[in-house]
């Protein structure tokens, strides 16, 4: 490994200015008018892929923005094979006015390299190509089968790569997935993610009397549908917070004691998160603390509501609808499928008979968790800790990312989430920024993996 | 007064011609287009005013469309004094397509006259225009003294009118303001409206985080703004339909037994209201009838809502915010500023510390009760009786006319509600009209009032 690490060290800039080329593109997956570049950004992966030393490189067409898949076939017998999921494509920058420079000409500050895609995801899934090319300049080979599943549309409104995952589970079969695309709990503490929360997402609409009403006319006589709809939106949940659709919590998974005591921890601060979000009070289901109530318990949240009128000034009406969107994320072991069943069972039933009623679920994705235990898992902790010399802590996420659960579905095969991002990188939002001490570190990491887990 | 009505019975004809020229004129108060055409419909009024023999009469500039006013002296001395309100603006035609004809190109069909604003309120204004006509042509003079203060801005969103009221009272001093503005209860029913709806009119904002939040990492641990209105609303009534706000009910006049006996006389029919409707159930206020509820009960109701995201698709979000528009109607001897006050404190109180709220008053209009044993009641009972030869109900109306209070509250005179429409005539949508029987009945009504309160 001392050539790899020694290579790695001393290929810092070429690796930071391929990086910067990579990041030139402005591949904005959700805008039309980047169709072209975002195409650019999967050829320059395979036009580096090559040069690295990797050939068996091709773009895969979709009906959307093409895959890049690249495969490296070890020559040790037996090699265990490492599956790469990242995205080339990156978010839009609006707001522009508030980025500090232009979001496509990347630049160096205080040790980060600002650009947009820069933690989300260029930098991270960057980093294991240079730890392969690290192996390859220096050995000629790999310990490991590597592939790489890098897709274009992980940020646009829709995404072909759970299809093709399903179709094509033979061609991405491996021993584990490695997916760069989270962050570090903190600054300085690598962190592992091994657990995600699912989802269950739902449209409703309540229909009173078949036409807009004057209030005036009308009212205290005929139902709202806008009190109905909060009526039953404020019925979803008793007053300690607890979600009450009947059989919610089934198959919750509880927290372990370990667990707990893991995420007492972390150094999250209450204060300086509701000075944040400026908000006196935080809120949630009654015994839990905010981590575990984000990380591991489920949530419902109404996403967005409207009804009535809702212009300026005023108008006396009594509206014939109102709809909503809500979402409940789940957490192990819930199912959406099974969430989705009792939700609808429930809203149902609990419609009044003063109005129409229909609700309709739209999406589901099933939690994550991955066994921090398991032997993949373990590799990751050894090579984040030798690249970073730190201890790396155990965290889970509360968002949902859908195509970790089609991994796990089709390819039965563990996946780790060896994020490198910062909570201050600014992932979706002006200034977006990777710090160096990732990038470097990411790829010493990655080229670790390699070693630790073909052992 | 044979003369007088034999006058109206050969006038007909005439009377229905003039009606149609006036109602040709397209005098939408709210379209800036037709700003000439208000104007136009004011001036011709003037123009009548002058041919039946008032010739005090002018246009009031204010700063919006023009007031007409008009005035007749009797030559009896201590004759009494009858101010005459309506509005010579109509309502947008939208949805045009469900016009069976042009609206500004008046057609008689099944007795009834088909125009934008046959009914509201041209017809009904014009109404007491030719009453006076038919006595000054036959006696040269009328036995009471005549005003008349017809607004051209009742249909828009701002109106100047009240304001006049308030800085012209001897102008306008009278012993009974008499309003045609309103419905019959029934087809062939003749009907005095004693009572009127008061309203107090809010906004109020949920703000909780300072930023919209990814409902994956913040979702169940930060208070959701959607979802804390929807608490709020629903905390404002009790499960029997009464609203909780502390001394709401404080001053609501109680119907009395003959009230609550003379509304179950009336031929309202609960299945026919729901299947117009189209509800399955109604709903209010536990202990009173739906006409009970709308005429003499206080209502809640939420007029618009919006919060989050509610465009098409999905979007996993958290809103920093949401708001409502929601009004009360009042009922005698509510005070909208007393409720007004109420309401804010108890919002305020309300409110949760997760979240920081505002709410915000935008109107109030107090209710009106005329007492039916008064004598320009009376005289009006006469009048409808000898002009339709059918006997009168008293009705209420769950709506404001908040000039109606305004009548109240600065000239100290009774107000007569004596309306013609009736509840089939579509005003304020398309094929809007006008009972032939009554606009012709009610030319003899208006007459038989002038006789009947000179007394």
């Amino acid at each position: 490994m001392n050539k790899v690490t020694e290579f790695i060290e001393s290929n810092k800039e070429k690796n930071l200015n391929e990086l910067i080329d990579f990041l030139r593109i402005p591949s904005i997956s959700s805008e039309t008018e980047h169709k072209r570049d975002v195409l650019d950004a999967a050829n320059w992966l395979i036009e580096n892929f090559k040069q690295i030393g990797i050939n068996n490189t091709r773009l895969i067409e979709t009906e959307g923005h093409p895959l890049v898949y690249a495969e490296y076939k070890s020559s040790h017998p037996n090699a265990k094979t490492i599956l790469v999921y990242g995205h080339y494509d990156v978010q839009p920058v609006d707001p522009i006015e508030l980025w500090e420079s232009a979001p496509f000409e990347p630049f160096v500050k205080n040790g980060k390299i600002v650009a947009r895609g820069s933690a989300d995801d260029k930098g991270q899934v960057f980093v294991h190509l240079k730890a392969a090319e690290a192996y390859l300049a220096t050995h000629g080979d790999l310990p490991v089968n590597l592939k790489f599943i890098i897709e274009g549309e992980e940020e646009a409104a829709e995404s072909h790569i759970d299809e093709y995952i399903e179709q094509n589970p033979e061609l991405l079969a491996c021993d584990v997935v490695i997916v760069s695309d989270t962050e570090w709990f903190y600054y300085g503490m690598p962190s592992i993610c091994y657990g995600l929360r699912g989802i269950a997402y739902f449209e409703m609409e309540v229909t009173g009397p078949n036409r807009d009403l004057h209030s005036g006319t009308f009212g205290g006589a005929v139902d709202n549908p806008i009190q109905v709809l909060s009526w039953m939106i404020t019925q979803m949940k008793d007053k300690y917070g607890r979600i009450t659709i009947p059989g919610f919590y089934d198959d919750v998974l509880e927290l372990t004691p370990l667990e707990r005591e893991n995420f007492l921890k972390l150094p999250f601060n209450l204060q300086e998160y509701k000075a944040d979000l400026d908000v006196r009070e935080v809120a949630g289901e009654m015994g839990y603390t905010t981590l575990e109530r984000v990380w591991a318990r489920p949530s419902f949240d109404v996403n967005g509501m409207k009804g009535g009128y809702i212009g300026d000034g005023q108008k006396t009406v009594l509206p014939s609808k109102a709809s909503a969107k809500f979402s409940f994320r789940l957490v192990p072991n819930q199912k959406a499928e099974d969430i989705i069943q009792k939700v609808v069972k429930y809203l149902e039933k609990l419609a009044p008979p003063t109005v129409h009623f229909k609700v309709r679920p739209t999406a589901g994705a099933n939690p994550v968790l991955v066994d921090p235990q398991g032997p993949s898992i373990q590799a990751c902790i050894n090579s984040l800790e030798k690249a970073f010399g730190k201890e790396v802590v155990f965290m889970r996420e509360g968002g949902s990312i859908p195509v970790v659960e089609t991994f796990t579905k089709v390819l039965k095969s563990p996946v780790v989430l060896m994020g490198l991002g910062l909570p201050n990188d600014n992932i979706h939002s002006p200034n977006e920024s990777f710090s160096l001490e990732n990038f470097y570190g990411g790829i010493l990491a990655s080229a670790y993996f390699f070693d630790e887990f073909s052992k």
